[in-house]
């Protein structure tokens, strides 16, 4: 089920600023899954869609490292793997910090928590959802020579497109092929942008910097069909969990559902 | 040649802030179209195109209507029974306005001014342009069913393919239809945006609301075509005329080009 917690992490007495924090949290992540099976280690990096996504709070002394999980069965594994190696310190960059806490509860922090597939499922439909884009968001799309190109536009085909693979990706009750081909033109052509305030920003994801937009988008669905607000519903369940547009295991593309209607 | 010019209009002692100045410009216009030629006016009127623009600044007791011109025929006879008229005062909504100044320099309004069409043509090359949408802009897109959509986002193929059908449109020396199949696609996946500040407003064009968005965002070509960069440079130069998006004639899709590199 799509999880979320964050460590509060407390850095050791000389430890500096960060200075990469989202590439050393990745690395972190990586590290701790190695811990748990060198395999499963490679073969989620290996994979075409990994399946979490990072986010790093750098407040004055501590730092809030969220981890959101798709994959059910890495949850128990990982905090099992973060407690343990807490007795040591967790390296981020040449700094080592201790897990204060584990917070995995929205009463702890409000982005942690977690639901089940089939509550994503069951969600309550909707017509609209406002986003807010909490780290700069930028999708990687193929021009027609091949080459790669960004776009920081929450252009709807992207957004909520983008969330539809996802969810197609780990659930496991994704739809059937022919219902995604009825279902994404849909949400491409028929769910237009109806407010936004957003500014460019720059995000060091690992060594490369990307210029992504912050701030929020109201989409809105114009037709009526039931299937469509079905699926609006379930996007805006799962989006906290799997973030939008690439980089997400970076930190890019964090995403908060402030209301849908 | 494309033309820019600024009514300073004063009202009168009981004139009351204009409820829809947006409106009230667009039909003083028709009627200052109709004082040339009765023919001319419905002729502009069911045009695909119109060849002009108008924006409206609302200040403290005076207003300011600010005309763009695509058709080199139109300022002589506009500014004529402009000036004509104003002996009676131009009515705009239910008010009469006497007419102070005409500004139509860049000394005069910084956003009054004319190029030719041979000096738009042989604007110098960019690679980028910076530009700033002064008032909401929205584009008017079709859906694959056919019904009409809004899309409130400055995407490169609507931003600058919409420059280059204005030039298309009016320029005394368009493009071959080949070049336009050859220079649409790479203005489209090849230039992107790399920097933004977008909120979305909305703006009344006669009896219907629109949301656009205002701010500023730069496009940058990604490679090094001179044909592209040429286009570029040819765009920037116009965009301040013709504007973007729909609703133009009302007001909506005001453009400034705040640099180009």
């Amino acid at each position: 089920m799509p999880t979320a917690f964050v460590l509060d992490l407390q850095p050791g007495a000389h430890a500096a600023r960060p200075q990469f924090p989202a590439q050393y949290a990745h690395g972190l992540f990586y590290h701790l899954l190695a811990a748990i099976d060198p395999g499963l280690s490679a073969t989620i990096h290996a994979a075409k869609r990994v399946p979490f996504t990072l986010g790093v709070e750098v407040g004055r002394g501590a730092l809030g490292l969220r981890v959101a999980l798709l994959d059910d069965d890495l949850f128990q594994p990982l905090l099992r793997v973060v407690l343990h190696q807490s007795l040591d310190g967790l390296t981020l960059g040449q700094d080592r910090y201790r897990v204060a806490r584990v917070l995995a509860t929205p009463e702890g922090h409000p982005r942690a928590g977690r639901a089940t597939w089939a509550e994503v499922h069951a969600a309550p439909p909707a017509r609209g959802l406002h986003l807010r884009f909490l780290t700069p968001t930028v999708f990687a799309t193929s021009r027609p020579d091949g080459r790669r190109s960004y776009t920081p536009l929450p252009e709807p085909r992207l957004v909520l497109g983008g969330l539809l693979s996802s969810l197609q990706a780990f659930s496991p009750l994704p739809y059937s092929t022919a219902e995604v081909e009825y279902l994404v033109p849909l949400l491409g052509d028929h769910c237009a942008v109806t407010r936004l305030q957003l500014r460019s920003d720059t995000y060091w994801a690992g060594r490369h910097p990307y210029t992504g937009f912050c701030g929020e988008t109201e989409f809105r669905y114009a037709d009526d069909l039931a299937e469509v607000r079905r699926l609006l519903g379930q996007l805006a369940a799962l989006a906290p969990y799997c973030g939008v547009g690439t980089k997400t295991p970076y930190g890019m593309g964090q995403v908060d559902v402030l209301r849908t209607f």
